[in-house]
């Protein structure tokens, strides 16, 4: 069992994540911040916020923790020379120096494509979602995967890649009424978004394995389910696939956003019902990680409890989702750290939660790991 | 024993500290960096980066490993309106809502003044000392300092208020060679710098502690020795001086620049006849913290060191220190965090050298606290 964390608003931003971060601007997504700032500004603030944001200490202290994975998502345009984008590929490099002194091992995960994917803030351009439909787009996106690879390969901190971030389906689509929950600020750019068919995805993956499989050998690949695991079930076999790792992400305010706020022990039974059957059914058909889960419901109701409560509270929801995860090969928590001052979103914070005593303080033992 | 940490290199800058904070100017300090750059590029450059440095996850980090006091290095031009500098009181007010949320408890220290009181890059602009000189300057962190103690008298975490970080005495101007060791690249303004006189000092610090306690007749005022301890023996007496505290700041790297790199015994030996004997003497005469210290030696002698010897290296200056400074009154480490890509000064950093076992996980029973 592989434990990890993402290092999420590092080099893609989400603004819910580090709202000043889009301060003076009408920005919701980075697209448009990059576009809205002067390029003094976008510099200033890109560079300043990427140095400061994760650094060699932040690795000390996951390493310290028991965390032996981080997941970073990175952008397409992370090699730079991209409008309005600023490359971030230097970045990469020094996580790549730190985990090695941390012995710490990565995850690249390529959270954004031209023109999105799935149309969430966090695929870049929020309401835009065509990526798939321009051959040039994927092309390029292969191209980033097989330079990532090439650069990396002989790392001995390099663990995996994984070719594309939650490319969504017609179901979520629908289920979050993605317009509306994401608006685009340019109707032309939207238009013409759709989710991501299965079929095209399915080729998409398939090319992808190739080309990275082309530049290492013994990389992981990891595809994320687009949000439609049961469609994966014979599809990820040998010998056309090796070595490669289905990703699910799994969060407690899905629940919530289909039923309302709820107790405690609804979603305890949420966790038992759906996820812990989820992963041992579909572990049995291929190695499954659980690349973003956190203890955040979204539920108003824990604003109610004290302080000795919510960590009970936490506590619970933590052992039943560690335990949850015990076929799959790994997890990672989402996320690393945030810079907001906002208590409701604490347990968005992995360190936070692990100081607030929600987390155990060491989790290589984890699900046994205790709290002192 | 109130153990404390300071928040170095947010609010006051240190190039050597974050040297990136300085890219693309030959600035070596604060002053001249705020001269070189553009406007936009400044206020980009300070805005992310006081917004990321100290967030209150670092409040809930410090709160777990037993930390109860933050010091805080605060700039002369906090409360804004001094060109070309940018203020920064909003952020002070954040601290204090952080330190309420995780009951710390604050000690605000002036660490620079208009036109030096010191000359290290740390008061802002190397080799420029002559505050000290202009009734103007003094009259203006009189009132900075009134402003900042009716601002915060009613919150519960403001502990104390510090009225002047370092000014510097004419023994240690000469032992560093101050005018060569922090060069100053403006002669003109560097011309008539000198140390901060005894007697200036006196007449001083008897107003700051007038002024203070007008606004408040609960908050320690602490006043750093000015690298001349024995100065303030018979000094701050009642009736005259109530609830006060004397700040002196003791650095192993003080031996290194004496008697060059030393083992391990050399700088135990240290430890025992010079910072134990003056803590235990001195606390006789009056209340005495130990405002600034750390584990680094400065020495190159450690390189050499495997891992497993490096902590135990640590660990013994760690306890040693620790059991030195258990007549004060209390202690803050130098300094929580860096932002930096160098080994060699990780033990600048408390975040880390607590990750790396150095310093106990929980420092509240230190110097009892056992590692794990």
């Amino acid at each position: 069992m592989i434990k990890g964390v993402n290092l999420g608003n590092w080099l893609v931003l989400e603004k819910w994540m580090s709202p000043e971060l889009f301060a003076g601007t009408s920005a919701e997504d980075e697209s448009h911040l990059c576009a809205e700032l002067s390029e003094v500004a976008k510099h200033e603030r890109f560079k300043v916020h990427r140095d400061a944001y994760i650094t060699d200490r932040d690795f000390a202290y996951l390493a310290r923790r028991g965390i032996e994975l981080v997941r970073i998502p990175v952008p397409f345009f992370i090699f730079g020379g991209y409008e309005p984008y600023v490359g971030c590929i230097e970045y990469l490099d020094k996580a790549f120096r730190w985990a090695e002194r941390y012995k710490l091992k990565i995850l690249i995960d390529l959270h954004t494509v031209p023109e999105g994917q799935n149309g969430f803030d966090n695929g870049g351009i929020c309401g835009v979602c065509k990526w798939h439909k321009n051959p040039e787009h994927v092309e390029f996106a292969l191209e980033v995967l097989e330079r990532l690879t090439i650069r990396y390969r002989d790392r001995k901190s390099f663990w995996g890649i994984q070719p594309l971030n939650e490319p969504i389906s017609q179901e979520l689509w629908d289920l979050i009424d993605l317009p509306n929950r994401y608006p685009s600020v340019d109707k032309d750019a939207a238009a013409g978004s759709e989710p991501v068919p299965t079929e095209f995805l399915k080729g998409f993956y398939k090319e992808a394995y190739r080309r990275i499989r082309a530049q290492s050998d013994d990389v992981t690949i990891v595809f994320h389910d687009g949000f439609r695991i049961r469609e994966w079930i014979g599809f990820f076999t040998e010998p056309d696939f090796r070595n490669i790792v289905v990703d699910t992400h799994l969060y407690l305010m899905m629940h919530t956003m289909a039923a309302g706020d709820g107790d405690l022990n609804d979603y305890l039974r949420y966790i038992e019902n759906d996820f812990e059957s989820t992963i041992s059914e579909m572990s049995r058909h291929f190695p499954l990680m659980v690349g973003e889960w956190c203890l955040n419901t979204m539920s108003k109701k824990d604003a109610a409890l004290t302080d000795n409560e919510r960590r009970d509270y936490y506590r619970r929801l933590a052992a039943a989702q560690l335990r949850a995860w015990e076929p799959a090969v790994g997890w990672c928590y989402w996320s690393y750290k945030l810079q907001v001052d906002a208590p409701e979103l604490d347990t968005w914070d992995m360190g936070k939660t692990i100081e607030q005593g929600y987390l155990p303080q060491d989790l290589s033992n984890a699900p046994e790991a205790k709290h002192p």
